[in-house]
């Protein structure tokens, strides 16, 4: 089949949008931190790092939050994609798990101890800037619950570059239980709380159902990262892991039909998470209110920026300005049949309201 | 040098000992319970794991606690060290980063996600039924403490696991980051909210110097492992990463030398500990309270039950009995000056009184 034969759905997301209204005075300063830096290696690294325009993205997870949080909470999002590009999904550590598994933690233990020198690694003295930052504004509980989430992430591009590294194509449940952590979901949605500076308390954020809500929005974000990202790879010819290559390989499918059964298998769990989202809502306190409010316009915002922006839609060498087309929604879900992903038992818990 | 003629001090313990008083008859339902569990392999696999003595190993660090209480954050201990030995520190895996990555990865899903499925893996029910328990007596928030930190339990293996494969031998500073996630310490201390019932405020257990008080007590409990795993580990030639390999290459030391320094590198780390400890103890609450005990307990009673247990001791086929020989402790630290492991700067920070 012809790449452009290939149907993409319209993505089903009924939900706000928002952005936060300094979203370009705070990108400046963002642009300018990221060439001070000394994280890109060359300019057109940096190209590709400022064109992921990752304060538009994070403007719409927060669009209510103080300029320097908004700043900070962005440059982590730039430094993600940038380490990202360099360390995990490319180059020469990207199917390198010995390798890799020390980087991670080198990495991981910069963010937690202050004193933790960099080894000469690029990325580590501009994560403790931003980890500073937080320190500066957040709480200590904030601050952990990010680096918390910071390795979680870490763990799961162990486990990707790990099957990168076996030739090992998962399987659908493995697939899903990795995506959660490889996509950089619970960092990013760990930033909510650093950003509005609303700390969830403690017992409402572990309650089940909100773990739940918070895992099938980093899902949903990520599956539709796989969508957004599926031309390029192909371009590319990459046969890397993801929800595509996955159904392809293990259910016999054929590209067009790995979309269509993609889409159902996302419709489903944002489905699910409307759902859930509406019953938990009501009893939230303020604070969890607003990280629940978090988790929709992530969802939303996720969505807007991945379908923009030139990280995705770029071929070429050099990064096209975002683009600026009007978006299409589609209208219902594919599937909105409530029905548990059991053939996903790693997250089929999600709909067992004897769990939840 | 022939190892009967290394000299191994005694170790520096001046913290409080204390053991449950109902440690034989929980053992005894542990034991039953691994016989049950399907974990072990082999009835020699088996007889390894119930010589760990885990109960014995877990009731000093949490000598009030209820029975069954005791019995599931024993239990999880024995299943730590079958899981070590079997997956990690030997077989198969524990040079294949990319196999072991993915196993990590689903293993610690099946903790997080009740609905996971096993996937063929004999450890992961067992592990299921553990954290089961957990949440039938525990806090929302005890659990995911208890999960976050076994993740990072499991990315130190992973790191390790890197290393050996890439045939790499850290330095110091990344050793100790590496140990003090790989050596299991993590989830052992947050077993002590489980046993205990006590669950410490947020805001009291995320600030620094607990974080630095807990990060010092798991790596002086670690390094006494290195210390009570040394002869053992020489008897079988092996050129495992610990801190004497570490010692020994980077600063070109004989093995009598790099004990000699990795006494005075513990004992800096617990005289900062018992120093630290005193400024905060006075102002913990009741929760808080508790848990600092909980890592003078630990402390020592790690130290204890590694002096004495055939895990350690027994260089045959089939283990030995407990031994019963009384301790001998050093006086005094080999290095009490108070001094910042400025060498280490992964771990300096404990010693930064601006920081804590």
């Amino acid at each position: 089949m012809a790449l452009s034969d290939l149907v993409l759905p319209d993505l089903y997301c009924p939900l706000e949008s928002a952005i936060h209204r300094h979203v370009r005075a705070v990108d400046a300063q963002a642009v300018r931190w990221i060439r001070d830096s000394g994280m890109c290696a060359s300019r057109e690294e940096e190209a590709w790092v400022v064109a992921t325009h990752s304060t538009d993205f994070f403007a719409r997870f927060a669009p209510v939050a103080d300029d320097d949080r908004l700043l900070a909470t962005s440059l982590w999002v730039y430094w993600g994609f940038a380490f990202d590009d360099a360390r995990c999904d490319n180059g020469p550590l990207s199917s390198r798990p010995d390798r890799f598994n020390a980087l991670a933690g080198a990495v991981q233990r910069a963010a937690e101890a202050p004193s933790a020198a960099d080894g000469g690694e690029r990325f580590v003295a501009p994560l403790q800037d931003i980890v500073g930052r937080f320190r500066s504004f957040g709480t200590p509980t904030q601050v952990r619950r990010f680096t918390a989430a910071h390795r979680a992430w870490l763990s799961g591009v162990c486990w990707q570059i790990g099957n990168e590294a076996a030739g090992r194509m998962p399987d659908l449940d493995e697939y899903l239980a990795m995506r959660l952590l490889s996509s950089g979901g619970e960092p990013t949605f760990a930033l909510l709380e650093l950003a509005t500076g609303l700390e969830v308390p403690q017992a409402e954020l572990n309650r089940p159902a909100v773990r739940a809500l918070t895992e099938m929005a980093i899902l949903v974000a990520a599956l539709d990262n796989d969508r957004h990202s599926l031309r390029k790879e192909l371009s590319r010819g990459h046969a890397d892991q993801n929800l595509y290559t996955v159904l392809m390989r293990h259910r016999d499918l054929t590209l067009q039909e790995a979309v269509d059964a993609a889409t159902r298998i996302r419709d489903r769990v944002l489905t699910r998470f409307l759902q859930l989202h509406d019953r938990v809502r009501p009893g939230a306190g303020v604070e969890l209110s607003s990280y629940l409010q978090g988790l929709r316009f992530g969802i939303r915002g996720n969505a807007e920026w991945g379908l923009r922006v030139p990280r995705y839609l770029s071929l070429g060498h050099v990064p096209d300005p975002m683009d600026e087309a009007p978006l299409a929604w589609a209208p219902a879900p594919a599937d909105g049949s409530g029905r548990p992903l059991s053939e996903a038992p790693s997250v089929a818990w999600w709909w067992d309201d004897h769990l939840l």
